[in-house]
């Protein structure tokens, strides 16, 4: 199965008539993880027909409102809606205050658990690790504290080779340790290396998330080699005063950072309000880094297997 | 000028495909009062092409999410636009509380004053006026701190007989005093009494907003003889249990609300999400008040000067 990022908002600041703020999904292994949850994403999911069960992991990078006003929405409907499965969310540790507050004073009782996983914005930090995904966040530079993230498949089990299973008579019972890298004794003794057992498994796909931030070579080194960067590009380089000035990036920025980090594919968004069409700022990334695409409301990306091929539709 | 109300919500709990949380623009006068303002309320209003700017008090009346998630993201929105004129936000004290966490660890340094006047769910309370309205909360039965607001039209002037003022010429410097209501004392030292001079005004006209309560005949006395009552409805009368379960009302209830204080015309909202279509909801209500319309988004209701006649867009 490979993992899948929908598009729910592309809106800097402010919602627009066309577009909303930013939030996206990842799915990836059995999971989905929601990057972002401004205003409006719970009526942005029911648009695009996705359902918000299944969610357990939400990550807001900053408590500016267009990356965060949604969530308490999302967290009542799922509340109302009798969710019991434990939601996760990842965020700056002030965030946990302000939906206390707002749980409290709203009267509701939970019928599940929130685990809060604060970030930090001062260094790379692992976050946690599950069957499906491992999560990180890393700094970036912006008006307040802010965190990028990255996520990265989960180390899958080696391919095992069933000629030489059978061949050497290796009982069921054992493939699970070989798929996980484990030797084999034979009956007579003789140590059976892993890798004569087995093959590679597909190599373990990454996504990066990088909104907000001003134009920082320091990224480079946390999205290293990244199947897909998602950096935000406010503005387009005509801007990049007023970029610098609020904190953000341009169009070229954004694939700037791309390129030093040989990404796979950029998705660019977050875009100001200003640009009613946004086939200019597609085109100023594509001059750095052509394999670029607008991360628009209702566009969905797939990470295919050879892992620099992307489709979206 | 008739006074306006222009509903942007009519749905309870959640947000639905194609219906909103409840929030209401009132323009009275030369001023607009927002009522409630659920999520995605900003959005509503670019929809129908209301603008935030002059909205300069927001009223809240209650801290569930489907009436006030979306008012931290107008105020984001007023101050990323330049903002700079007070907002005037009644509400539960706790929502002032939960604003300045927000516009703290958002960092947002807003260029108004955010002026906060707290409702007493216990009783009625005058809570301000100005020159186009003056504005009551009083006590609604729900499952937390929940009131109603009362808004009238201020006082208006006494309209002046042209033809008397001619013949008892009388400057104009004398007609303002007049039209307040005072007497003229002639060169002569004779008084005319005001009464020879002017006629009545319009009377005044009111609005109530009963969001979201139990059924509840105490609440007549503070809508009596209002033009226009909106009450909430939030189920129908096969669901009366559940309805007074949560707190909240039937048509059936609205509607006999609507008649025992002898308002002007009904409207009803913040209807379930398990009601599809809302044609029965109406027909319920006016089978006991007849003068009842559905408050659905994008519908304009003016109160006209013949008191109680109503014309809907």
């Amino acid at each position: 199965l490979n993992p899948e990022i929908y598009i729910l908002g592309s809106s800097s600041a402010t919602p627009t008539r066309e577009r909303h703020p930013s939030s996206q999904i990842l799915k990836i292994g059995s999971e989905k993880i929601m990057i972002d949850c401004g205003e409006g994403t719970q009526s942005q999911l029911i648009k695009y027909g996705l359902r918000h069960t299944g969610i357990d992991y939400i990550c807001i990078s900053h408590l500016h409102g267009d990356h965060y006003f949604g969530l308490i929405g999302l967290i009542s409907t799922m509340s109302l809606m009798g969710r019991k499965e434990t939601l996760h969310i990842i965020g700056p540790p002030q965030l946990k205050h302000i939906l206390d507050l707002q749980i409290m004073h709203g009267g509701m009782t939970l019928k599940f658990e929130i685990r809060f996983y604060p970030t930090n914005p001062a260094r790379q930090e692992f976050i946690l690790r599950n069957q499906s995904f491992e999560l990180t966040s890393f700094p970036l530079k912006h008006r307040i504290h802010c965190t990028g993230f990255l996520v990265r498949e989960s180390k899958k089990e080696r391919h095992l080779n069933m000629e030489v299973m059978q061949a050497l008579e290796i009982p069921v019972s054992y493939f699970k340790a070989i798929k996980k890298g484990e030797n084999y004794t034979l009956p007579d003794g003789e140590e059976v290396p892993n890798e004569r057992m087995t093959t590679d498994p597909e190599p373990c796909r990454s996504y990066a998330y990088c909104s907000d931030t001003i134009f920082d070579p320091e990224i480079v080194e946390y999205v290293q080699g990244v199947n897909i960067l998602y950096h935000e590009s406010t503005y387009m380089k005509n801007n990049e005063e007023r970029a610098s000035l609020y904190f953000h990036s341009t169009a070229e920025q954004a694939a700037t950072i791309a390129k030093m980090a040989k990404a796979g594919h950029l998705l660019i968004g977050h875009f100001s309000s200003r640009y009613d069409h946004l086939a200019p700022l597609l085109e100023e990334a594509r001059e750095v880094f052509p394999n670029t695409d607008l991360a628009e409301e209702g566009e969905k990306f797939v990470m295919s297997t050879a892992s620099q091929v992307l489709v979206h539709s």
